[in-house]
């Protein structure tokens, strides 16, 4: 159940010091191979982070030997200096591990602006690599659990995935991500692994499938990270070459898993809202409804309030351009259809919105496309924890 | 200092009924001449409701007599039945004045999907139509203060403005708005009047060019209305002919007043925030910036917590597709210089947050033009009114 559940990887988390809390802060996870293919994407963010202009470089040949994660400091508007420190924690494990620096993916997350200790990370990179572990019978001390937590930021709870095909091969990953999520992609670190035989060309074109309808419409507050990266690794160590829409189709599953996991730790969150948008004339335009009707913090305010309040809705749906008839759309909450043609239909006092899980479905009537986006409610903790995070 | 400042207008507010609170929720202005002419700009959202829709009708000829405006329910997506209420309070108020309905505009406020009781409007009227006066020596029994009072929903106190030029004739002005301010226009229903001598056309032009600079800049919350109205009346009863140029920045300066005033009064907010964008290569892109920067969560919650978080301004900035080098952008708060070529420079802890105004300045380094959002920021408060609204 972790980013070692795949046959050729180990990985190891440690605290190296850089939180201020003392918890598990530094995670390293290595490819032992036969393969050293990988495929990763980052965010469509242009005020890109240090780790980030790093990692694209790496990525570019497709080969990667291991990839180092640090929460406690984003490295991100940090100048010349910053990325520095990213090129000497690249250093230091290639160091240690006997490999080459140019195969290094380097990830960060935490607040923005504030540089990191190069000799601190450097000392947590000597710790973790002697951890190195791969995947126990499990256990408080597998190595993969402990990578897990050590990228947690506001995380309340370590997110990790795991699918076994029935022909032998494994895909296992791990992710964080509380707040900041929003599309290209959600804001997050994921580390996947897998031990199938794969290429990195085809590792890329189903990295990109998945992410597309997974990651990428997790939406839940509207802000776009700078230093998001899902990265992919393959070790080919089972041996069995699965076909690519196969391991396409097992990956976007995983991907999937761990977006419901990232949008159930949403920082301050009580419900988890899905927002399915049906016959849209495009996919999409179909994202595009869902992705507004996500950012209306009134519509969202609602649902912390368990308000079923459809005008909301609606008034979200009418800011796009995408094609619809604004008096000819459906909307059902939970369940309860409450406004049809666009009119109010079933009272909206029949809905109940006490469970933490939120359907929200919006029928345009205008084609045959379908698209969902997962969001979460605005809370009091939400402003909280979003208010009190850098001080 | 109020919408009945310009000569030839009368203004009345009455408790119709319609707010469970038993205050004031009914507006009429009437325009008494000599002249009649009128102009009007509405919300952007495609889901326009229903007072939207007919007021769109009336004012394609440039002749507006009276307005009536209710607060106490938004009759929008309410189908036939909504729009057969808005022609019914129309005519109401036509009847009674002695006008033709298609010279009437209403504007309605409040939650989405109820439908308003028309017999509870058309008493409303009659009382309000009977009460109409012009502007007094002041007091609380103005109907300038009563008609501003009655537009009022979750506001915590009316908005007015008024000018008088040296030439002799005046604008005057109201305004309601606190929730769902964003553009095209900022959520507000606005009646200004004056007896400036000017046709419809005259207006309207000097209307756009104000409301472009002022209405349209404000985004307290990311979320746009379906009843924006700004209706500007001209009784030409000075006998002044301004250049419409005067008109338009005398005009400018009342849209920005009002507009400042439903900033301060936004709901739940605890800080005005002004977001500068300068040195952008277009004004668009400028408003572009300005507005992403304003819809982050994260950066209004931070600022709610008094926390100079300059990583939440740039990943922001970061979302758009304005022409700016990521790594050559300033960012000031406050006066404090915190980031300069995308690099730490001032201490945050240099940044004072305590009092109400804040002030962000983003140097893009692009080009030369310039332009500023106004927003608020992101609070329990807000969260607790938009979560309890309607129940």
């Amino acid at each position: 159940m972790s980013v070692t559940a795949a046959s050729g990887f180990v990985a190891a988390g440690v605290a190296a010091g850089l939180k201020s809390s003392g918890k598990r802060d530094l995670a390293v996870v290595q490819n032992r191979g036969p393969l050293t293919a990988a495929a990763a994407v980052f965010t469509a963010n242009r005020c890109k982070a240090n780790p980030v202009l790093w990692s694209q470089q790496v990525i570019a040949d497709g080969v990667v030997s291991a990839i180092v994660l640090n929460s406690g400091g984003a490295n991100c508007y940090t100048g010349a200096a910053g990325f520095q420190v990213t090129h000497g924690t690249a250093e230091a494990v290639a160091e240690r591990l006997e490999i080459s620096s140019g195969d290094v993916l380097v990830c960060s997350t935490g607040l923005i602006g504030d540089q990191l200790d190069l000799d601190v990370l450097t000392a947590g990179v000597a710790d973790a690599t002697l951890a190195l572990t791969a995947d126990p019978a499990a256990g408080e001390t597998a190595g993969g659990l402990a990578a897990a937590e050590a990228i947690m930021t506001t995380d309340t709870r370590p997110k990790q995935a795991e699918y076994t095909a029935p022909t032998g091969w494994t895909i296992g990953g791990m992710a964080k991500g509380a707040g900041m999520l929003a599309p290209g992609l959600a804001t997050m670190l994921v580390v996947i692994t897998t031990d199938a035989v794969l290429t990195s060309e085809q590792l890329d074109t189903a990295l990109r499938r998945a992410t597309h309808v997974t990651f990428d419409r997790l939406d839940s507050d509207g802000a776009m990270s700078t230093n998001d990266t899902v990265a992919l690794l393959g070790s080919g160590a089972s041996g069995v070459e699965p076909t690519l829409d196969e391991f396409a189709a097992a990956l976007t599953g995983i991907c999937a898993d761990l977006a419901r996991q990232l949008q159930a730790d949403a920082e301050g969150a009580s419900h988890d809202i899905a927002i399915e948008v049906r016959n849209a004339l495009t996919e999409d335009e179909a994202v595009t409804v869902g992705r507004a009707v996500s950012r209306s913090n009134l519509f969202k305010a609602a649902i912390f309030g368990n308000d079923p309040n459809w005008g909301r809705v609606l008034a979200a749906v009418g800011t796009t351009d995408a094609a619809f008839d604004p008096y000819g759309i459906d909307v059902a909450i939970n369940g309860v259809q409450v406004c049809s043609a666009g009119e109010p239909d079933q009272p909206r006092t029949l809905v109940d919105l006490t469970p933490r899980a939120v359907s929200v479905l919006i029928d345009l009537h205008a084609g045959s496309a379908t698209a969902t986006i997962l969001t979460n409610d605005l809370t009091h903790d939400y402003v909280h924890e979003n208010s009190a995070y850098a001080s």
